[in-house]
């Protein structure tokens, strides 16, 4: 139904008639002439009716926005003085002789301009979706998830399917439940993700495998997160971690230079103590210079007991964070900053102005100046290598505490005060992670999951001192966001039920939920390792947005619901009764709106 | 940890020293020499150990099938008498001089040859799929999924994500239903396909779409279907239907020439009508030669009801099936077909053995003979070109049960007489299905999907004349599979209105469960035509098998079940609660082996 795409014509089809397919993006009616832009994938072209044809022109006074239609004409090279520079078909124009109105269009409940509601935008989510810009955004993806496929392949991965309806799994998110029909009561679950079958795959000997994968997790959403999302699953045999991440990070290194033309370089790498003392993060994102400083080695003898206490307590920390040129901030904007370290539960934000490094103690200006002596002022500027109208806050109170506050103030400040350097990348592996940490309740949680394996340790070590355990984990950040994670998997049984029996899964439920795997592991299981990137995290970073219903054709909103088919939605009684369940209470019919 | 695959040593590695990983697929241990078969995922080498080498001949003393093990040797060529032309490395073999267990193997539940019953291989995947020929279904696989991705990408196809949690769809078969944690009551559907989401994604501008997507049916399993099954998913805009099936009739023949290096030539086709007279199915197999020929206009008159009844009846059918070389059949085998075609309905099963064609009436040998003039049953040889030794089947009785019938014997016969050729390719597309088709109580359903468009009718003519509409649908057919299927679209929403109501879907209907698709064509719809491959279905012709489990890494029994995992599994009262859902029944323990 046409020759050419509207976005793809230029000088070099002048003279050409062609046909041209697609929406009318905006009419001008000049009475003479009648200007139209039309709209297709590939962009939009200027087209224009003139009445020596009659037909044609009669049928274009009848066009509005987004009616669909096709039409024949000639191109034609535009004057030097109408050329617009701003489109891609700017040098040229269509002459249209012939016109099909396809299909016309009532006015639309969207503006063209981006000042609608998202909940507009959701609900009529096929017209949001025709913005060029959202358009884009879609396109990227696909060559995002075309790139991958194609590096994979070429590096001899298999991608194998793994099953969307499946057993539950401890991946410690909650599951989304799919109630069986043939087996009454009991339920598949939807996969939190393909851990378990990659890793039996492995076991299988297919050596290297990957998959684009939906994964759902039924938990209360974040701007940033989806009931179902997408993840670029990994998992290889006979290869060390740091061989695995040397072919991922090549994978994203190249990914970057075909999507952006940038070159990430080499990326460094970071053990998870070193982040968090010097990032108060596991992610730290490195665009921002700014740095945790120690100083509570100067404090344990101070009067102050906020900073005393914290010094002297072996799980306490006070620590330093110097802001450039922060001294200009005004006693407000600081008091702002006390109040927003209280969400990660610090109990205030000590500060220290400087108003001349050179002048030393003297140069400073603190509320807590009183407590600390000339001696520890001059060690804390020089450990902070402060200037003159910098500012340092500080932080006193557990470890965790400190570093999550201040972790997170960090990246406010920088953010605030433009320190951050946004048009930069900055990736980097965080390496040697914890393999346990508290689960709140006495007990042990796996930091990364039950099935990664400890560095250097027998199953008798660990289980002697689970506290000491570093895990043969890694995380790929990218500008503070965790872009993907993996780990060397375990590969006895002996430490997998270990590791198990740490985190208090008793041994009649390791046989329950996991008896397959225990059993796969006794059969020659090799070596394995892999990693997942959030392949909807990675089109974000690389679209340049930081809204995940962005990169997703339709997304749902934070209550995990669809706009536009209004789904969820009430079964009917029949289906319920063939899947033996009943429901015990239903949503209130007033908010069936799914806000 | 390895330098070389097993399966890729040859001639050329001679005199190198090799480190491989893998797994003993055989040992021989002849005292002095130690010989071991060792596998990985390119093949198997055969490996040998001498006592020169004490550490490794000591180790590999204790291997035993299927542990896995890293070693490393010199590449050696074999002596012309031990040449093994049967492997692919059979010129080489490695001489090892280093061992290193990495896992041990206990003996395995599964034999090494083929004897295992499914059920053990269901529950032992892991090892079922070390086997070289499940291994290499899986790799065929990988590789007709990236061939396709590829075809698509190069022809301009985006890959675009449609959601797993949605809508309950009209598709027909029954929806797999996910309770909402968040809006009590409701339930989203896992998709049959995602037909609306890909139409809305035309409407929205991107032209053409792809998408290997899983798509779910909860209905009651045969050998080759599963509830979650994976699709190649296409749609295009401003495409005929000619112009489709030209694409992906052209995406087949490629992968026919890459996978099999056969060429599948242009594709026939054919109307739904002539299909159904004269193969007796939408989805003929062309493979056999066998057709059916009318032969009711011959027998209005004769005494003998069973065919002068349906040759009178403008629904009834009298059709013939020449069984070229059927007269040796015995009695006892034509009374066994009588008893198949029963199953379709058939209430018996005329025949007549022809066994002197020139002698015309008196060379035939028939029960019914005696109710038939020489004139009818010349006629009747004459038309179906029956020959000396040729037994010709009749079927009498409503069109729809004489096209099942004969259509199911065709296959039958073909297969038990060696009539249909297997060692050949026959493709075909079927076109212009009827729009509906009775629904059994009086309505209509639509033959395809209630968005399929028909054929050069208006939504007047189609209301006024619904069962003269033809679809503008098609499938296409290879060796008598349907493989994949699409049609136009409706693009107007009156059209769109006027098979709603056709279908019994009333106004307020149509409105809660297809208003979002109601809106969007109002908006200036392209007109849109599409398909949908089965992708498993693909797999299982190009690999050669008939069971749906041999192309699918970890699939679901007839019953539903994972015998690995043993998914589906009773949920924690906890969860349900959450989800505010009770069951009513559950399966008694004793079925909860999940055969």
């Amino acid at each position: 139904m046409r020759t050419e795409y509207c976005g793809q014509l230029n000088l070099s089809h002048v003279g050409q008639q062609v046909t041209l397919c697609g929406w009318v993006n905006r009419r001008r009616d000049l009475g003479s002439l009648i200007f139209i832009d039309m709209r297709d994938r590939e962009g939009i072209v200027q087209v224009f009716f003139d009445p020596d044809h009659q037909d044609a022109f009669q049928l274009a006074s009848e066009l509005r926005n987004e009616f669909c239609i096709q039409l024949t004409g000639t191109v034609k090279a535009r004057d030097e003085k109408n050329k617009n520079s701003d489109m891609a078909t700017g040098e040229v124009e269509v002459f249209a002789t012939a016109l099909n109105i396809i299909n016309r269009a009532d006015p639309l409940p969207l503006d063209s301009n981006q000042t609608n509601s998202e909940e507009a935008r959701l609900k009529y989510r096929y017209l949001d979706l025709r913005r060029p810009e959202m358009a884009q955004r879609l396109k990227a993806r696909a060559k995002i998830s075309s790139f991958v496929r194609r590096f994979m392949d070429d590096n001899g991965f298999l991608d194998i399917e793994t099953p969307m309806l499946t057993k539950a799994t401890p991946e410690g998110a909650r599951d989304y439940l799919v109630p069986s029909r043939v087996h009454k009561g009991k339920f598949y679950a939807l996969p939190q993700s393909p851990q378990l079958f990659k890793q039996l795959l492995m076991m299988s000997g297919f050596d290297r495998y990957y998959q684009i994968v939906k994964c759902f997790r039924d938990e209360d959403l974040r701007a940033d997160r989806q009931p179902e999302f997408t993840q670029i699953d990994v998992e290889t045999s006979f290869l060390t971690a740091p061989q695995v991440r040397e072919l991922m990070e090549r994978l994203i290194r190249n990914l970057w230079l075909e999507i952006k033309g940038e070159d990430l370089g080499e990326f460094p790498q970071m053990t998870f103590a070193e982040a968090m003392t010097r990032y108060g993060s596991d992610k730290p994102d490195l665009r921002n210079p700014m740095e945790l400083v120690d100083v509570g080695d100067l404090l344990k003898a101070v009067e102050f007991k906020v900073f005393s206490g914290p010094a002297n307590d072996a799980k306490g920390r006070v620590a330093a964070l110097r802001v450039p040129g922060g001294a200009q901030l005004s006693r407000k904007q600081i008091d702002d900053y006390g109040k927003f370290v209280e969400i990660y539960g610090a109990k205030g934000l000590a500060w220290m102005k400087v108003n001349s490094r050179a002048a030393g103690a003297e140069g400073v200006q603190s509320p807590i100046a009183k407590f600390l002596t000339a001696e520890i002022v001059e060690t804390m500027l020089q450990r902070t290598a402060a200037e003159d109208g910098d500012l340092i806050f500080f932080g006193a109170d557990s470890a965790k505490v400190v570093a999550d506050a201040l972790g997170a103030l960090r990246l406010k400040v920088g953010r605030d005060l433009n320190i951050t350097r946004t048009d930069s990348w900055a990736p980097l592996w965080v390496i040697d992670f914890p393999m346990f940490e508290e689960d709140g309740e006495g007990g042990l949680a796996a930091m990364h999951h039950p099935f990664t394996a400890p560095k250097a340790m027998t199953p008798e070590q660990l289980t002697h001192s689970p506290e000491n355990a570093i895990a043969n984990a890694y995380d790929m950040v990218i500008n503070g966001y965790e872009v993907g994670g993996g780990s060397v998997r375990i590969h006895h049984g002996e430490m997998q039920q270990a590791v198990f029996s740490l985190l208090g899964i008793t041994a009649e439920e390791q046989r329950e939920k996991f008896g397959f795997l225990l059993d796969a592991l006794k059969f020659g299981t090799p070596p394995h390792a892999g990693l997942a990137f959030g392949l909807d995290r990675l089109v974000m970073l690389l679209t340049g947005t930081d809204n995940i219903r962005d990169v997703i054709a339709f997304p749902k909103t934070t209550a995990a619901a669809c706009l536009m088919t209004e789904a969820p939605s009430f079964a009917s009684p029949a289906a319920l009764n063939e899947l033996a369940i009943q429901v015990v209470k239903k949503e209130k019919p007033e908010s069936a709106e799914n806000k």
